[in-house]
């Protein structure tokens, strides 16, 4: 007997063995496993969207880099990133926490603030939820319930070669500002002389990283577009999360540098960091960007959208990834952003 | 400034703060923290049920006395049971999984047959989720939506004075199995002259320990009689479930000892480890049977209901909880089931 162990095959080999295990009976979902949230139908016409996600101390965050504030905003917002990645309005959360009996009340009171916060942002609400003691650090779970239009939500699965791709906001940001906590760069750079803007740069990357704004406005507007052909958040970060667009639609994509969405202070910390910054933004996760297709005859419809984003690429027909430089040059794109499972990951802050 | 520990409060003082901080602003859920599920209006008539639980190695199971397919069916169980204490009928389940990176593929996929077995049974599918690694032990989430009738969901709020006190099956088995795990009593007995009765009440109850049945059908009927009051299921303990109720209800209960459904495996597992056999039944956990009261005008209709259920005792006025022993002595009956966070619990099987 061959003992497969999970880092043999991978986070995402794993999710395909847990869909395929599933395949085999009927299922009454619109869409299940394999994309950001699931659609299922309550009433004809209505559909249900439902996600979850497990956030671990020591795997997802580390309490010597982020407050409990901000740890409760991103549990929300990477839950909200996911139903605005199908184009679906959030409507209510539930939490099942494991908590160290060694945390205070007023800290865990100021989790729920965060969580609530960012929430509230977006007129959602904790309805339920589980609380345990944890013996092994603080266990987040979020489940999040939104609701779209039957038909209306956007899946990986719909880009066609020619679309394409844009990208909304800027990325590389919130990976940034990880590598500047987890270096403790603030700390480095206070005091200097003219070191104002690289202390506005470095706090503004380490907000984006701490307490990121999830995409949900603009994934309504695009869902109800119709224009867009597939859709998908940058959480892993960009090589990965266009690579599952690639993966579910059966196509490649070719992508400019120079077209990637760069924010001032991502080069700013590029620097400080001595990184190049399209690995920062090619690489980097956490960004909570929407990242979508559109066949070229939709482009116009898009443009007329309150959505500001950025086309950075097309479609490609057959499998794999292209980089294209400024220069012209071509070479190949891995999809190398977090994997739990494999060995050989290129990055250390997971989603 | 007073720094209150989780321990000072314990599990449902913190369940207490997280619904009173929501409760300033207004609520779109039909039910909302508190309750075995939230209650969602989806649409004119119809409800969603949502409910969430976490599982932790080394607080909810041990891996030395669980093997993963009970796991799997027990963490299904736990959920579907929360839908069958609200009457409803489950439909979708998603897993957010934080795994070792030592676990094999085999012992997963083990995990999620387990699982969909027991979902399989109430028609119910895994339709998404989250996996990452976890540094810490298994962790499991699991979240249950399931379906019922606008105003059908049965709360634990309803009891009022008089109503009569019901549970479905028998009480105590599941901690029973649990202690004998634990002791490994199944060994100490094996190989014994005349053994064979105890060893078949200790494999039961181990079973029923391991892979519990929750009462989804028994739910429905239940809620769709129109003749319950109120209902939980025992999943912390009799004692501690219905304090549940009467908390919320604002009432108190008398409970006759003699009228506890017990099984005849229990009565022999307590001769074995010389425990008082109310003590398991009155305190023990995870038995996930249905908890319930009734007004004495729809005990008849209760009756012809192809559900079987013991009379156990009635709602009283005021708050508190009697024990009423076979010679009619009282004593008082405290809320003794598992709590996360206070010190003194006396068991050691939470849910």
């Amino acid at each position: 007997m061959i003992v497969m162990k999970l880092s043999d095959i991978g986070e995402f080999g794993l999710i395909e063995r847990i869909r395929e295990a599933g395949a085999r009976s009927a299922s009454r979902a619109l869409i299940g496993i394999g994309d950001d949230a699931a659609a299922l139908l309550v009433d004809p016409g209505e559909a249900l969207l439902a996600t979850t996600d497990l956030l671990l101390e020591g795997v997802h965050f580390d309490l010597r880099t982020t407050d409990l504030y901000s740890l409760g905003w991103k549990s929300a917002a990477a839950n909200l990133s996911d139903i605005a990645a199908m184009g679906g309005l959030p409507r209510y959360c539930l939490t099942a926490l494991g908590i160290p009996v060694s945390f205070t009340v007023e800290a865990l009171a100021e989790f729920y603030r965060g969580l609530r916060a960012c929430l509230g942002k977006f007129g959602t609400e904790v309805v339920g939820g589980d609380t345990c003691r944890s013996r092994r650090g603080f266990c987040i779970g979020v489940t999040l319930l939104g609701e779209t239009r039957e038909g209306r939500a956007v899946t990986r699965r719909g880009a066609a070669p020619g679309d394409r791709i844009f990208v909304t906001g800027t990325l590389g940001g919130s990976g940034a500002g990880l590598e500047l906590l987890q270096k403790n760069v603030r700390r480095k750079t206070s005091g200097g002389r003219g070191k104002g803007k690289a202390q506005s740069a470095i706090r503004k990357l380490i907000e984006r990283h701490l307490r990121p704004v999830p995409r949900v406005n603009e994934g309504i507007q695009l869902a109800g577009s119709g224009a867009v052909s597939a859709m998908i958040d940058v959480s892993d970060g960009l090589s990965s999360d266009l690579g599952h667009i690639c993966d579910e639609s059966c196509v490649g994509a070719e992508v400019h540098a120079g077209r990637i969405p760069l924010s001032r202070e991502l080069r700013a910390a590029a620097s400080l960091l001595a990184r190049p910054e399209l690995d920062l933004a090619l690489f980097g996760g956490e960004d909570y960007e929407l990242l979508f297709t559109v066949p070229p005859e939709q482009v116009a419809r898009l443009r007329s959208l309150p959505v500001r984003a950025a086309e950075i690429g097309v479609v490609t027909p057959g499998a794999g990834m292209v980089l294209v430089d400024e220069r012209g040059r071509r070479s190949s794109l891995s999809p190398a952003g977090y994997d739990h499972f494999k060995r050989s990951s290129r990055r250390r802050n997971p989603r």
